[in-house]
């Protein structure tokens, strides 16, 4: 652990601490900085109160070589950031010429006219190195200071991420000689922590002290993190390898993928390399499978479409299923949801479909058909296959869980059809 | 700010730190803390190392009278809060009989075996009050220890939020007699957050001491955050109203609604009033639009299905868009978008349909149509209206963007609907 280089990340705003925003940019920078062999040691947030930012600052100072600061930076007077800086490192407020024709050329540029709130957006604490923020009117900042590096950045997330990834990363890759991290991530499916843990136990308890394992479960899966820290690139690659070579047969078949490989990517890998297109009938998670398949760019290679088929009208008339078979077993059942999986195949002229029907929640249960009673079906040329889940009650997780599981369907049975070939 | 309860949030893991999972709990805790008047300081999260989570406790024990923490305490060798807390504490572990009753029960009910890592689950630290977890194995727990009240619970969100919902919150508030904190949320959308500054400049200058305002800008829109402290629950809530009424009229057609209204719960309910139906028909954003309102329980009653288009041919076989008119304007264009959404009224049976397509990045762009360029549109019994986006290099951000505008697109034609009664 000699030389390692420990990061601290503060995000300033009540909105924060009060719950009322969802912070994302933690974890981005995290993961950015463990990339470029940054250890991220803490991550603090604190309100808008000069001494509470100005308490977290000295601490961070005691602790960490970085310092990464975000929000804070609006041209609103509950944002104060700057102000405390100015305090924390006992300088003066400067307008800076370069940050000024940037916010004017900015409003310039889309025809409105510039408030004194939106210039004062230029002015910087006197030691800070102005770093451009080609996204927004707020300045990211670069200082010195004792040793350590601060850096503060907006809080909106793509100006931050633009600034972390064109200026800031670069900058702190230069100024720092760090000793690398790696990671590897095997991303499972189908399979809970502890029964992942029994069936890896003697792989991870031979693992030498070098190799560091983490378990980390998500909704449907549980990713297995192996981490280990040196000099050489190669040498920390192969020594991961080589491990998950070890215990890769003890898991197969529940390994969807490794590292940033998400389900969805993994499953339209497969659709494109077997020249097969998709077509969704969703009814319980109402788009969501379909936004999730199409999040990923390029989805349209193989992705034609969806019927969304929340009123039955829309399952007999855009889908095809059968009057009678609603009347007799219901929306929710297995006839139903395989005529949806086939129908959407056909309506649409794909190779593949995929259909959910089910009780979302948290309304709509009967005794027979509890929230959370879930059918899901997967339609090729080959044969369609249909599967009940028996979730909770939340109506988000049964949301989510279904499209991992419909998602995780179609994975295995394009699995399949590669072996019958 | 006298008798003042202040709370601090810790989380345990390197997958925080590493940036390998979304901490959604902190935020979740962040709001129900202050619902009871609990103010929450600090936000903190440190790794899986015994010495940084003993340095955050003592950290903690100065400034705070609540310290809440989640992670760390599942089965796995590599979860080490429990085994830190006795090391702060000065106390044992102990195996405690309920907890074990509750994890057996948990595997036979499922008919799994139990293996010695879920038997090690019901060891808790000798100080620890046991807290039963519903939902998982792993304990909730509640220490008294130099007049802090400690709160150690699992990091899988539903189970903390269960624990946190019906036992930890209760607790909380027969613990302490706390001050109350009101907030009143004014949610705009369609203005920026400086133009808005700006628009009601002269009312947040004279807003007495007492209240706080904040600006939470997100995707399209921007919070309004009015805060004030005191005693009296009917006192505050007046107090906000009274600055409610005097803002509203410089904002009103921005104001979309209040507090935790989202825009397609508010559009759900406009929908619900007016007794309408709704169809979707989903090019570029691919279900977002679809899975949006969905998520909304109940929603079942106004929306009845989506086409999601992502190929031509389902914009010409399940819409009823026009070949020609692909052909000639192509399907990124006002002429496409108009008849997908009067296709979808048409296809589905619905009173109104919205519709989007456009290109949403990172690749399809032209000179003509770059990235970002996205086409909306509204179809109401009455007219048909579309609007030009240019929006941009994003895809994530466009999706969400475009989701936002049509939806308050479609809110301002019911409204308008409304008024032509």
């Amino acid at each position: 652990m000699t030389n390692m280089i420990r990061a601290e990340v503060i995000t300033i705003g009540d909105e924060i601490l009060f719950g009322q925003i969802t912070d994302t940019n933690t974890q981005w920078i995290g993961t950015e900085l463990t990339n470029i062999g940054i250890r991220v040691t803490r991550k603090s947030s604190v309100g808008d109160q000069a001494d509470a930012i100005l308490q977290i600052f000295h601490e961070a100072h005691q602790r960490a070589d970085v310092i990464i600061i975000t929000g804070g930076l609006g041209p609103t007077k509950d944002d104060i950031t700057k102000k405390t800086l100015c305090t924390y490192f006992g300088v003066g407020m400067v307008r800076n010429a370069e940050a000024l024709a940037l916010v004017t050329s900015f409003f310039e540029k889309r025809g409105r006219a510039m408030t004194d709130l939106n210039r004062a957006q230029a002015d910087l604490p006197a030691n800070a190195l102005y770093i451009q923020n080609d996204w927004g009117t707020a300045p990211g900042m670069w200082f010195e200071h004792d040793k350590r590096i601060y850096v503060s950045l907006p809080g909106v997330p793509f100006e931050m991420k633009h600034l972390m990834s064109n200026r800031i990363l670069p900058k702190l890759r230069e100024h720092f000689k760090t000793p690398v991290i790696k990671h590897k991530m095997i991303r499972t499916v189908g399979i809970g922590e502890s029964f992942l843990a029994e069936r890896i136990e003697a792989w991870e308890d031979a693992l030498p002290e070098s190799i560091k394992l983490a378990y980390l479960p998500s909704f449907g899966g549980v990713k297995l993190r192996l981490t280990t820290t040196g000099n050489d690139e190669a040498t920390l690659d192969q020594q991961l390898a080589d491990q998950v070579e070890k215990v890769l047969p003890l898991i197969e078949k529940n390994v969807f993928g490794f590292d940033e490989d998400e389900l969805e990517v993994v499953v339209g890998r497969l659709l494109q390399e077997r020249n097969l297109t998709l077509g969704i009938a969703e009814s319980c998670t109402g788009g969501f499978v379909s936004s999730q398949i199409t999040k990923i760019p390029g989805s349209s290679a193989y992705f034609w479409g969806s019927v969304v088929s929340y009123s039955n009208v829309v399952k007999v008339n855009q889908l095809g299923v059968d009057p009678s078979t609603l009347d007799q077993f219901g929306a929710v059942s297995e006839e139903t949801v395989r005529q949806m999986a086939e129908g959407v195949r056909k309506a649409l002229g794909t190779n593949v479909g995929i259909a959910t029907s089910g009780i979302a929640g948290p309304d709509g249960g009967t005794p027979d058909k509890p929230v959370g009673t879930i059918w899901i079906a997967c339609s090729t040329e080959q044969r369609t296959v249909a599967r009940l889940l028996r979730l909770g009650q939340y109506r988000d997780q049964n949301i989510q869980l279904t499209s991992t599981y419909v998602l995780n369907m179609l994975r295995e049975e394009l699995l399949s059809m590669n072996a019958e070939v």
